[in-house]
């Protein structure tokens, strides 16, 4: 909003202690800007970068692939768990998920962060490094082609993801047929442990009980590269489970109007979410490609889901609107 | 953040109003994404829509062109005197605007949402509207095709937008040259007047005094169509005036390594912002397409701004981190 009319703020404490000074109000957008560009992955499709008004892609077979995911401190992230780092690790890993779960090679992300005005700038580094690591270990090649930053008393992150079908089709949700292999990549409950853990005895002793899943909660390890090979070996749907496999699941039947039938599986690996595996199905006659475990089958149906052959309706998962309590810790 | 460990969260109104029923916690997500999506815009580019992990978008060149702007209740838009449907507008306009400042076709949106959870769901279906009213009105074909929904306290939006170069190479704010003609497409100062007269006076009073500068601070009319048509016309460096002329300019003559000298121009038509009107520099034997107005011409130089043959250095424009006040009215 264009309020030169509006007298300067007065920030009393900016002139007061070097904190005041490294923080995003006592430094300006230009300056904050110029500490955080240099941190970010450049992308090998970029055919234009970060600023100008816009940046331009390369879409070398005339298609892209486009979604977005929005953090949002309370409800999606804490600062109590969370370092800088690990949330723009995790901002990046659930939109590079997002387009491996449709068989495409994540290309770029663009990053808006609203943040309050007190951040000291080396929040925003650590966020940059976490996209930067993140890039590097799920998606090289990938980088940030342009973001914005606006200011928020609620510190929130929106990543837009792009990606490359290299001539392939789209794997969507609504291509399971009767016959079909049902078959996992990635773990199954183990974010969900993280998050409980937490929750229940902080980050310190959460980690004494259980690193690995506070580690998954924290920075989650989707399979990213097995998007593209599960397209390859001929996936006929496939999303990412980031609700909790039985919901997920759920989804991917009714999108494919069959019944998917899951054999034995553990009431935690059914709810838990935020492991961002994939979900897919393969025709029976195809070998599963390497990553992927085959956990129950396609039939003929109307949308439902079965697990060890009776109906599941307690399908576990998050919604925001509904369920966040408001809390922050 | 899954967290199906913890019980859901008491909503006490939720059982004792018909309002309460429609807040976004009322109805849950999923009721919420039902009422939305029929009133959202659908874009012609658009190979697979809404619905599924990823959307896949069109590209008939090879290239497409991205850009992101988050707004955010407080520092970039108030309820006080925005509609629901002027946000949808504003966010859907000032992201336009970047696409067609690099001379493309603006194509697709996606739009991520964090509101507050007693939000009433028609606020969200009046952005929505404001989404579908300024794709029509400014880039006719454009449409939505993804997106977020989260929860927060502050009310904020997300959009990221794709252009299409239709074959035509990026305007940069780099390729000005000396000799060139500085032209503007679009208003000046006329937003900045009616957010001036909004703080000044609230929103009926300020209708009364200038309703066109307000409703062009909260209904932005960029020249997105004429974007191509500099481009076409040979432009040779463009950008969107979002944040002042004056601070626009020595953009674009830093960038191109030029000084820019203007003609006489108005106080107000320097500083103010927020009219995302088009600042181009064309080759002088180029004959000015329609809706451009020269105002100068492009100098040898180290990236200065010249007024009247004065060095302007008093550029206005605004700093969400150094300049908002914090206050919501």
């Amino acid at each position: 909003m264009a309020q030169a009319e509006r007298p300067l703020s007065d920030h009393p404490t900016a002139a007061e202690s070097a904190d005041a000074r490294t923080t995003l109000a006592g430094l300006g957008e230009a300056a904050v800007l110029a500490r955080i560009f240099p941190r970010l992955p450049a992308a090998d499709a970029a055919l234009l970068g970060p600023g100008d008004d816009a940046a331009v892609l390369a879409a070398p077979d005339g298609r892209y692939v486009v979604t977005t995911d929005m953090l949002v401190h309370g409800p999606d992230f804490r600062w109590e768990f969370s370092t800088p780092t690990d949330l723009g690790w995790k901002a990046a890993a659930t939109n590079l998920s997002d387009v491996a779960a449709m068989g495409a090679r994540p290309t770029a992300l663009v990053v808006a962060i609203a943040a309050p005005q007190d951040t000291q700038v080396d929040v925003l580094e650590g966020v940059a490094d976490g996209l930067r690591l993140a890039c590097a270990e799920l998606a090289p090649g990938c980088g940030v082609v342009g973001g914005d930053l606006s200011t928020s008393d609620v510190f929130t992150i929106a990543v837009t993801a792009f990606g490359d079908l290299d001539g392939r089709r789209p794997v969507r949700r609504s291509g399971a047929r009767p016959g079909d292999v049902v078959a996992v990549a990635g773990e199954l409950g183990v974010a969900a442990r993280g998050i409980a853990l937490l929750f229940e005895s902080g980050l310190e002793a959460a980690r004494g009980t259980d690193a690995h899943a506070v580690a998954r909660q924290l920075r989650p390890m989707p399979p990213i590269a097995l998007g593209v090979v599960a397209a390859d070996a001929g996936a006929t749907a496939m999303m990412d489970v980031s609700d909790g496999l039985a919901l997920d699941a759920r989804r991917l039947a009714r999108a494919s109007v069959v019944d998917i039938e899951f054999d034995a599986l553990g009431d935690d690996q059914l709810r838990g979410g935020e492991d961002h595996s994939l979900l897919a199905t393969f025709p029976a006659d195809v070998p599963l490609p390497d990553g992927f475990l085959r956990i129950g089958a396609v039939a003929p149906g109307v949308g439902r889901l079965l697990v060890s052959g009776s109906v599941f309706d307690e399908l576990g998962g998050w919604d925001p609107y509904a369920q966040w309590d408001g809390r922050l810790s």
